[in-house]
């Protein structure tokens, strides 16, 4: 008897999460080894309550394929931690339901949390001799997954912030008889790829953006004032990009010296206003005209960047794990192989998802230059292929036509 | 002897104010009437200290062509106001400089703060008995211009609001299993002619964004604060709409409820933060989850969502211009009438340039629905064509490829 296979998504959305989603659900479905291909609604959360669609429909009324260019979680998402202990009554709970729906292959598509959900099932699966294969996608903008050359997402998200800073600066630089500064607040906790991408919208040598700061160099406000001031020597109307995790390199974020901050489900820390903070400390120090823009959730959901050379990898790994499962393969996640980067060539490979959840990696010190004020050659080597190719997102009525479910 | 031309952008920038130029500019060069082109650096405070460029030279380097889908002010921009009494020495002077360089035609593109500097000029040149030709041509994001149907460059800001409020609303639907408040906050300080265009990203009925509150209607919290409650329990992660422009309808913004505001040098009121002081007043009166995106300055010069129909409109209004000006006519401001929504036909016009300066167009209060917390349907009837059509930006290495002064 055929085996059913079961898709879901977890973690912030991003602008091709779908195409990862995509890429299993038509993989799937055009294979004869398998029964039903289902979505989790709300990933494993809503799935504990028994919510999951069947994908052949969507295929059948034409959404899977409008699916490809719809930014953030068709299936819905959620930030559910399961129990550290496998002896907790979650997991016997989960597998019934997975026995009863005749899963025999489940594949979730996250980040670096997902991919703990990801190792939780498959440990506990081996633990109770279930022949299920349990696989994860990589996802996220922050680009922070290890053992993975990047992640789908990334690309979109660094070609959204660098088309967006480009026009930022042109339009920061429409007044030329006063001075300015433009803060820039780009998403990413305690990795600066994000931030770094930035760097991709300089035009010429000395275009903005002047200077470039990520969480991975402690920040100094008085030597960022310094390098303001010196930057507003050649540069009239300067913008600046700052990671919204900036911090002092003892374990204070920026915006925590302006102001309280919450925490999330996960414990990490909620962040907001570490350009407001730098605005506010350019208005009282130099006292120039500033302003702070924060680049906010566009940077996961706008499909008016596409990338792609991402989209495209999205699909693939899609379709690569579903080959991968078939070929027996469990308790791993796709990741991605750089051959080469001039020309890009990039293949999908299989690492334990054990050696990936609950870690991060970071943007390497040595691609961060003038004392952590600026990016060097070899982030923007890693980073152009990866934005290459525009995606045409099908309109309507002028406005991009997205599925979402009924 | 053949007399010259020149052209000054002046005000925020828009997406298409390069359009207009681009109009003015190819219609002047491919005519034998006149003989050099000039642009106005910085507009008329640029022209007053001698900073001017030649437009063959960009048409040689192939900029021209570029210019027409950069965004921004390509000549630069100015906030410069005019004196009120025409006897001021700045008169002769400026006129004096018109005389040096030949100039016979003078092409304005801004909004009404630019209108009365094409007032200024043409009267003043009326009571010198000149014979230049003085021309305003319309520019605004905000759509506030009297005696047009639409400005250049609010149909692709409508289509940036539209397009990011679907997004936005997309991003904030993943998770379903506990409420939300989004609130984004559009530019619009009397007018809410943007803000009303996040009405066009409403998928069907009942759709985000589910309240939308335009300056034009007296705010009010309690009134607010009610309706979100309301619509919550149908819509779980609700996207509400705001103008940064709200108000009290007795002359306090409302984010002047939370913090203290500058002017600009025309004595406008700037605003910041009524997104985040409602945000605020969510958390303490309802206390779901909730946060605010401000859409920022890419309302105003983002190339990814830019109009067809405003693109081609705005090159329209630069041609018309300058045979307007062939024409004799002097002292007016192109003007769009509408000739029929559906199908869309609109032609240009020329209207008194006095009774357009320092005017403000709102949005009609019959336009306005639910006690001023939706938007009805003559507003899309009138808005929707305006969207219309997708503009290919030239790319290079990924990213948009924009002209700009060397």
């Amino acid at each position: 008897m055929k085996k059913n296979v079961i898709i879901g998504q977890s973690g912030g959305p991003t602008a091709v999460i779908n195409g990862s989603l995509y890429g299993v659900a038509c993989e799937a479905l055009k294979s004869a080894d398998f029964d039903h291909v289902y979505g989790m609604e709300n990933g494993i959360e809503g799935f504990l309550n028994d919510k999951f669609i069947d994908m052949k429909e969507l295929k059948d009324n034409g959404d899977l394929e409008l699916i490809k260019t719809t930014p953030s979680s068709y299936l819905g998402s959620c930030r559910f931690k399961l129990p550290e202990s496998l002896s907790d009554k979650v997991y016997p709970e989960l597998f019934e339901k997975f026995a009863k729906q005749n899963i025999g292959y489940f594949f979730y598509i996250g980040g670096n949390d997902s991919m703990d959900t990801v190792s939780k099932l498959s440990r506990y699966a081996a633990q109770i001799g279930s022949d299920i294969r349990i696989l994860g996608l990589p996802k996220t903008i922050d680009n922070d997954l290890v053992e993975t050359d990047h992640t789908p997402g990334f690309a979109s998200a660094a070609k959204y912030v660098a088309t967006t800073v480009r026009e930022i600066a042109i339009d920061a630089s429409v007044y030329d008889n006063k001075k300015s500064v433009t803060i820039v607040e780009i998403m990413g906790r305690h990795a600066g790829w994000l931030a770094a991408s930035s760097v991709l919208a300089r035009k010429f040598e000395g275009d903005n953006p002047a200077l470039i700061y990520l969480p991975e160099v402690a920040f100094d406000p008085d030597a960022f004032i310094s390098s303001v001031e010196t930057a507003l020597e050649t540069i009239p109307n300067l913008v600046v990009c700052i990671s919204e995790g900036i911090n002092d390199g003892q374990g204070t974020f920026i915006c925590e010296l302006a102001s309280d901050v919450g925490v999330d489900t996960f414990g990490h820390k909620m962040l907001t206003g570490s350009g407001k903070y730098l605005e506010n400390l350019v208005k009282n120090r130099i006292g120039v005209k500033v302003r702070s823009v924060e680049l906010n959730v566009s940077q996961r959901c706008s499909s008016s960047c596409l990338s792609k050379t991402d989209l495209d990898e999205a699909i693939a790994s899609g379709a690569f794990a579903v080959q991968s499962a078939l070929a027996g393969k469990t308790g791993l996640m796709v990741a991605f192989d750089r051959i080469s980067s001039q020309p890009y060539q990039m293949e999908c490979a299989l690492k334990d998802v054990n050696m990936i959840c609950n870690r991060e990696k970071t943007v390497p010190l040595d691609w961060i230059t003038k004392d952590g004020s600026d990016i060097g050659d070899a982030f923007i080597t890693y980073a152009s292929p990866l934005i290459m190719g525009d995606v045409a997102v099908p309109k309507k009525d002028g406005l991009p036509h997205f599925a979402y479910r009924k």
